[in-house]
Order: structure tokens, then C-alpha cells, then sequence
């Protein structure tokens, strides 16, 4: 058992023979150098990962996550990621912490040593942090110009907005800025006024009984966490929808969340410095439902 | 003598002692495993760096590129380069390779390991391409919406327009689409149709007889070999300035540019298609200046 854990994985294509996927990756020490310095991760950020809670010992919600990596690999031109060998390596990384517990467990692949002919591959597992007060008593959120208008991402495909990238240096320069004004996390909003995401979560805010997101075609990153809040609200029969909110719009919703796969659902206590309701009892089922085990 | 170098850098403080120069970096094999998978250059692209043309052994341009990487620092709050540092890695890794030739000489400084309290940074250098063909017959661009407006940058400095950081997908798959497109480069365009820069490279047109670029409050990386071409050309008495250029002046323009460190001055021979007149006499007196030794 250990708290931090590495791997390095090869990254085998789609039809590779299954006899070919136990020695396709090997653990490492974490914090030891594994990637060449002209790998095009470090080199130019050119590459995608998704990051998964398990919780428990469950690691959740892997088919949607790896749905999403190939689609951000399609999005990139990346190789389409072989499902069976991110399973067994997510199965095996989850195996060596211990089981009970929090953790993150990080995804990535890169498009391997310049100039990219052979992707590389990793998978990262650190112990959660302590999201207890952010998942009951919620955060404050600055709203931050995104710098580009609503549906940019659909004209211009190559700005890659729909993918997870690791290209993140302008969302962690996001969240410095919401630290520096006193906030806790960012919330994106494009430049003619409609809010977007946060630079690590998706939206939802409830307006009467209505839960609403935004509409993915805007420019945004499809959030593995909303469409499984979606799902499970769908099915207790509550309205669900995605709709372009404005910033006015959202400073007058019922109750607000940044959702995202390891901090989970936190409410929106505070917009901007002024105050949004924080439901407490929606929050909490909806945490609740979060950390179950989920598929 | 080798034409690939790799060198890991401890990044000091700009106060520390001259003695710890020496110690402060090692050469390692390029290609070996050096940088921890959540070191934050490949978790985030979160670090910023500079590509040095090493020409027959002299190399170009150390002083701005290191002015250049500084201000980068500065706008993604990281420490401080120590430049006294820098120069001397930089000495060495040149040193490295043949003394007659063209090379790439990339420094990078990333966050570090995850949460990022101490600096990692690296060189590496390649030998140089090619480009003979690009500097003489030119290249074919094409433009791509960037999906930011003019002076975004200026509005949001989260977004880091003016930084060089590691995080260039975007950049990247732009490249991809112009290759796509059965071009060579590609030109950012702002929401508003102003002309920005290349995704590698900075812009440099000619109308009548003043050179004219991209003001770098437009949103975009102050190029330092478009500093360099400027503050050559106006010694020489020619008309340089900073001016908004919408894409059809552009397309007006007697000659254009596409600029940078590496591949130096490529005229654009075509735009989306339509030809863009090559100044033949203009573009070889360019580069034969830009591979002088520069300091």
C-alpha cells in the first residue's frame, strides 16, 4: 500500500492482442524522472488525461472517463486510446492504495517523444484533499473573461475546447487570480456574457425546479460529473436541461455548484462577492449520490 | 560532439551565490526519463520557455530571449530566472554540439512537481531543419480564427496571450489544420479580424515602404526576432511601426512575413490560397542578417 502512486504505460493500439496488455505498463517511483525533456507533454502541453475519483477503493465512473479520453484523443489526432489496457492499469493503480479513503487518480497521454510518433502514457494517483467544507458550507467563485465568445469552439475546432488538454496553464493562471481576489475557484464567462465552466468543473445552477448546464457546443468541456448528476436527477423524475445562462441569470438561480470528479458538487455560496443560496440539503444528496460507487 | 543535447536544470534564485552555478545542472541522455509525470509541465503545460537558433556555434539572440523568458515568469508568477545561470547551461549545451551547422536550443522552466514549490528546468537542442526552401520560395498559410477579440489579453492576463508557456496544443492543432488544409503554417486571426501572429511565429508585413507588425497589446507574444528585424531595419533609416492590420490589408500588403527564432524569415507566398508577392532581394537581405551572430 501507498499514498502516491505511478505508472508508466505504453500506449497499445485499439485491436492489440490481449496476451500484450499486462506488459504494457510498470509502476514507478513517484516523483522519479520518467519523461524524456522533448516528450510533447512537457514540451508543449500536447497531450489529454482525465482525472477519476475512487473512493473506497471503487474507482468511479471509468467507461465515461475513457469515453471522453478517446473523444479527446479524436479531438487531438492523438491514437484512439486502447479501453482494456486504461482499464487494467486504472484497476491495478487503484489496487496499491489503500482501500479506504479519497483519491485521485490521473490519466494522461501524450503524443510521445518530438515529433510524436509513439504516444507515451501514465497514470498518477495522489490522496484526495479535504473537500469537507467546500462540499458543505460551499466556495467562493470570481467570474473571469474566458476571452472568447459562445460556440468559438465549434468554428474553430483547432482551439481544442472540447478537449482535456493538458494545455492547462491559462486554467491554473485562472485560479491564482480568483486566490489573488479572495475566492476559492473561477468560473468562466465568454466574452459576450454567457457563463461557461470553471477551469477544473462544470456548471449546474437550479432555477426554480429546473437544474441547468451549459450547453456543451458553447465552447466548454463536457463534465463526466454533470452528465452523471443529470442522469441520476432524470431519474428521480427532476427537470434537466442545457440552456446558455448569463452571468445576470446565474446571480438569480435558486442554488449554484461547480461539479467536478474529486471535489464533487460545491455550492456557489458567493458569486462574485455577493451572496447565492446555498441549498443544503441538495447539496448534500447530491454528494451523497457523487460518492457512491458509480459506473 | 553530439547533435541532440539534453541538460536538467535546478533553477537558483537570482541571488544565489556564483559557486552554485557549476553544480546546478548535468547532462543526461536525450531521451531518458527526467521530468516525474506530475511534474507540472506535463500535468498542466505549466511553465514557460524559449527556442535560441544556435547558428555555427554562435548563439542568437541569448540576452532578449532571457529578457523574453523573465517577463514570461513574471506573468505566470513563477520565480524569477536567474539569468547568470541560464547563460552559462545555455554556453554548455552549445558547446555540445558541432560548431558549423544550425541548431535548436530550447530552456524550459516549468512549476516542478506538483503543487509546484520548486522549479524544474531543462535545455534541450536539436539539430535545425531544413528551411532552406521556406527562407527562399516561402511558405503557404492559411488564417485560423484564434476566437479571441483584439486586446483580450490586455482584459484578461489569466489568459497569458503574452506568455510563452508550455501549454501549446492549441498551437499545435492549429499547425495540424493548416497541413490539413494543404498549407505550411497557419496565422491567427482575432475574432474581429485582425491579424495576430503565427502559432510559432510572429508577423511582419510590408505596405508600400513601412514594415508593419501586430502590437503585442493586441494579445498576442512579443516576437524577438521581430524585435530584432525592426531595430535592424529602422539603423538602416527604413519606417517600422505597430498598427492593427485587419486580414484583408493584409491580404494587400507588397510583402509578409512569418518570423521566428528557428526558421528565421519565411515569406508568405500564399494566403488562404492567393498568392502574396515574394520579395525576393527584401527576404534574402532579412536572413542574411538574421543568421549573422546577433547578441
Amino acid at each position: 500500500m501507498a499514498d502516491t502512486v505511478s505508472f508508466l504505460v505504453d500506449p497499445l493500439p485499439v485491436d492489440a492482442s490481449p496476451e500484450f496488455l499486462e506488459a504494457s505498463f510498470r509502476e514507478i517511483e513517484p516523483g522519479s524522472g520518467a519523461l524524456a525533456v522533448n516528450d510533447l507533454a512537457p514540451h508543449r502541453g500536447d497531450g489529454i488525461f482525465e482525472t477519476l475519483a475512487v473512493i473506497d477503493g471503487h474507482v468511479q465512473e471509468v467507461g465515461p472517463h475513457l469515453a471522453r479520453l478517446a473523444n479527446s484523443a479524436r479531438l487531438t489526432e492523438l491514437p484512439e486510446p486502447n479501453p482494456e489496457q486504461w482499464r487494467l492499469v486504472i484497476r491495478r493503480a487503484a489496487e496499491r492504495v489503500p482501500a479506504e479513503g479519497e483519491f485521485a487518480l490521473k490519466i494522461a497521454l501524450s503524443r510521445g517523444v518530438d515529433p510524436g510518433t509513439t504516444p507515451t502514457g501514465w497514470v498518477h494517483v495522489t490522496p484526495g484533499a479535504d473537500f469537507a467544507a467546500a462540499r458543505e458550507r460551499g466556495i467562493r467563485v470570481v467570474s473571469l473573461d474566458r476571452g472568447v465568445a459562445r460556440g468559438a469552439g465549434e468554428r474553430a475546432p483547432w482551439l481544442l475546447l472540447g478537449a482535456k488538454t493538458l494545455s492547462y496553464a491559462a486554467n491554473m493562471a485562472a485560479i491564482r487570480e480568483a486566490k489573488r481576489r479572495g475566492a476559492d475557484d473561477a468560473l468562466f464567462v465568454s466574452s459576450d456574457g454567457f457563463v461557461l465552466e470553471g477551469p477544473t468543473s462544470s456548471l449546474i445552477a437550479r432555477l426554480g425546479d429546473e437544474f441547468v448546464t451549459t450547453p456543451p457546443a458553447a465552447g466548454i468541456l463536457h463534465g463526466t460529473t454533470q452528465r452523471s448528476i443529470f442522469a441520476h436527477l432524470e431519474a428521480q423524475g427532476r427537470a434537466v436541461g442545457y440552456r446558455d445562462l448569463t452571468l445576470d441569470e446565474l446571480r438569480r438561480a435558486d442554488a449554484a455548484w461547480l461539479v467536478s470528479s474529486v471535489r464533487m458538487a460545491a455550492p456557489i455560496a458567493e458569486l462574485d462577492g455577493a451572496p447565492l443560496p446555498v441549498d443544503a440539503d441538495e447539496t448534500a444528496a447530491l454528494n451523497a449520490y457523487l460518492l457512491s460507487p458509480r459506473d
